[in-house]
């Protein structure tokens, strides 16, 4: 049986993080709110379910309900050798998953300071100062980091951990390519900075699914409704 | 073996989460920032550990290092019989600690809405206009969803997860206890909406390991460095 992923139908979101897996991975899904139909059974379901995720992503495989990205991988993660199948291994690829998440947040925040109930426009002025921060202090902090994963990784630096794919590579693939849209500039002179990272991020992008997923409708392009923005005025 | 628990000595931050789980389950554990020595051991290790955390908190467990709060609990919960043992509960428990956090992030960002490096006392319009957002929204929303939680669970609404104490009550415990010191008069309205939160609040704070323990010198108090800070202008 296929799995039914459900998340917002026009942005990439943090359900990105979880397609990206459920692609590499080969996995059968359904983009389940894709379509208006799927959209609705989606809002019904964060009211109804006995277990209701507090937020899209959440997967639904057979009867069990699954919400926030990082958990959806760590159960995806296991069941298609996306993970390492130690313990200590599967609890570390999980904590730099969630200092993606973080990195996310922070990322959103860049445009929202003030908050999500508000327009962009309504806090400009605030964004402007957020982003500065992100993108001088916390988007080389973050890089750094993930360099230094790469560098220590006693199986090679072409992955965060071990010696063949995690969904983590998947995650840092897309959080460049988040970072890269949103903040070229600052993300440009991060990478020249963290050629691992780099490296890393082409070498995903060349993967044969995640190519054809990548030039696939099934890839939402970046848009100012998701949570990397390119707002020219917020790159520095 | 003791475990070692790294967190920043005057706050309760983060790090409150894995104190509360280690009371709980009576653990022997060394929190080993508290004192000068150990903060500096703490700094070392996230320089150069092979798998360096991105930040405190994080446990030691033998050879075993783990960072990210909810990482922590995801492991002490499964050893300490702190969370459910089939796959699907452990799951369901480890999302509602990741809503959690989602929380605890939000909350901090009411006083650092445009960016941490920053001081409170340069951030005030933006974090008056951040805090009103979280305190008529963001509370009610949160603490509505736990209790929706804990009316649907089908072995009663004492516990979020099943019919036992898992460590995602403790979390729960602890956050509105944070927002209770935080935002007083929000989170008193907010809570009459959520009896069973109320309720549940006041049950783990009665727990024998529990209450010794916020008796003792090992509970920092709450202040204005942590995540939760009583600035009255941020309070509706």
């Amino acid at each position: 049986m296929s799995y039914e992923l459900y998340y917002w139908p026009s942005i990439q979101g943090r359900g990105e993080f979880v397609r990206l897996a459920l692609e590499e991975a080969g996995a059968e899904y359904v983009d389940v709110a894709r379509d208006p139909e799927g959209l609705a059974a989606m809002m019904r379901m964060m009211d109804d379910a006995e277990r209701p995720p507090f937020a899209p992503p959440f997967l639904k495989d057979g009867e069990t309900i699954i919400g926030q990205s990082a958990a959806i991988l760590l159960y995806l993660g296991a069941r298609h050798g996306l993970a390492p199948k130690d313990p200590a291994g599967g609890l570390w690829t999980h904590q730099i998953q969630l200092t993606l998440a973080d990195v996310v947040a922070e990322a959103h925040d860049t445009h929202h300071p003030v908050g999500v109930g508000l327009y962009y426009e309504d806090q400009k002025d605030e964004a402007l100062r957020r982003a500065k921060e992100f993108r001088e202090s916390r988007i080389p902090k973050f890089l750094t980091w993930f360099e230094t994963i790469l560098a220590r990784n006693p199986d090679g630096d072409a992955h965060l951990v071990g010696r063949t794919l995690t969904y983590v590579d998947l995650s840092l693939f897309q959080v460049v390519e988040g970072l890269a849209y949103a903040f070229p500039k600052a993300t440009r002179r991060a990478l020249e900075e963290t050629p691992r990272v780099a490296a890393l991020h082409g070498a995903v992008a060349q993967r044969p699914r995640i190519k054809a997923y990548l030039d696939s409708p099934r890839r939402i392009p970046f848009n100012e409704d998701g949570i990397f923005r390119h707002y020219p005025e917020l790159d520095g």
